[in-house]
């Protein structure tokens, strides 16, 4: 199992009356795998939190390919392709999991910040998370 | 304007792949209500949070009459039928706005924590809020 | 693994400013499980829809026993607690996974409607889908 | 007041455990600021819908200024950007209604598509929406 792939399934409740996924459910479907994947590489969000770690989104982009219908399976591919201590920046791409037809792609950066809101230095406050951050970085293929 | 019926307009998002409002949604819909005529008995659920008191859902119900379709705009009435200090109640009717035939009829029930989850009184605490409420009763008609 | 017992993990998104999932959320994990149970026994919901059956939802209820988490890993189980073949009914228990502790309890009611939601009788049109659903139902302890 | 200035409040069920709304929320507000004016124009996307012109997403992007927090009052400012009568395009100015600070920018483009997603021209079709997007285009400043 790769440690960035991030497999689902389309609920019910995330279809529109278009009797697809609603395009911003796609935004919480690279959520759920960017969340996944920081985890696998020791970046526990939950935990981060706990240590008053606080990771908003700076933006967050999709482009949506081809429609998720409901029950469809699909798998979410996330990479971390920018890190620089004070900003990280992921690509995403959903495909459907047996035709591997994209479905959609992604991208989103994120801040660090406390619980007031204030940027934080993760390098020099948190090292063990910023080399865990540093050392998975997707080289450009 | 009465105070205890909210406006709003049934929207894109909102809705599932049957082409109506999931029901889920009507649980949020009876929140919004609630929060509405809490502010404006004086109530305000925003002030209260920042007082520490967190008022969490004990229980939700929805019965669903009438499907609420995109666009629809509809009405929710929202009643305090019950308050003991430890535990409110309220009942809830959503109707359409041009028809006022019913879409929906829901109850929820809750209590209020701190910032812990432990019970605390509001009586004793903030007896302004307890007032406030106590004096919003619906009585059953 | 039971064909009734649904397994999930509380997303970020799905927690609300009081650090726990929102109460309306716990519906959307009902319905999660309900669909994954109804598969498991022959009745798949999207294969239903696309036989022209719809299944709205007649009421929900949920009672919150203890907030869910964002990253907790719970279970729902779902059982069939009532079928007429006009209306079905189901009981929800939604357990923190390694704790077995209740987080939530819950029953939704449902009936069987066309594409003009006019009501339709299963037992005649489906008798398959019938004697799948009937053949499925807890009986009480 | 102007056609392309959407109001509204932020719900509870909306913020996430930052205690701020959720960054997939934004492009519902987006959403539902740009059927609003849409409406406002004379394209009422219902009525379209029901005329068979289906408007999915090709994209959408956010970036976050300054969070929303519970029951913040937000203007969202529309403009249409772009019109080929294949695709169309939206700028988005998410601000405090109080304090007109910036709190989200975004943008989203779409085409149009009959029931089975296959691309319809909307100037052959149905040139009277056509003339009134082409219409209300904004210039650049």
């Amino acid at each position: 199992m790769e440690n960035n792939i991030y497999f689902r399934r389309a609920n019910y409740y995330e279809t529109d009356k278009m009797g697809i996924v609603h395009h911003s459910n796609h935004i919480r479907y690279f959520e759920e795998a960017r969340i996944f994947f920081m985890k696998n590489i020791g970046c526990d969000v939950a935990e981060m939190e706990e240590n008053g770690i606080i990771i908003p989104n700076v933006d967050a982009y999709a482009k949506y390919h081809s429609p998720i219908r409901f029950d469809d399976e699909v798998e979410i591919e996330v990479k971390l392709v920018k890190f620089t201590g004070a900003v990280m920046g992921f690509d995403y791409t959903a495909r459907f999991k047996d035709s591997k037809v994209t479905a959609s792609v992604g991208h989103t950066e994120h801040c660090f910040v406390n619980s007031d809101f204030k940027p934080m230095s993760l390098k020099r406050k948190y090292p063990e998370y910023f080399e865990k951050l540093k050392n998975n970085i997707s080289l450009s293929e």
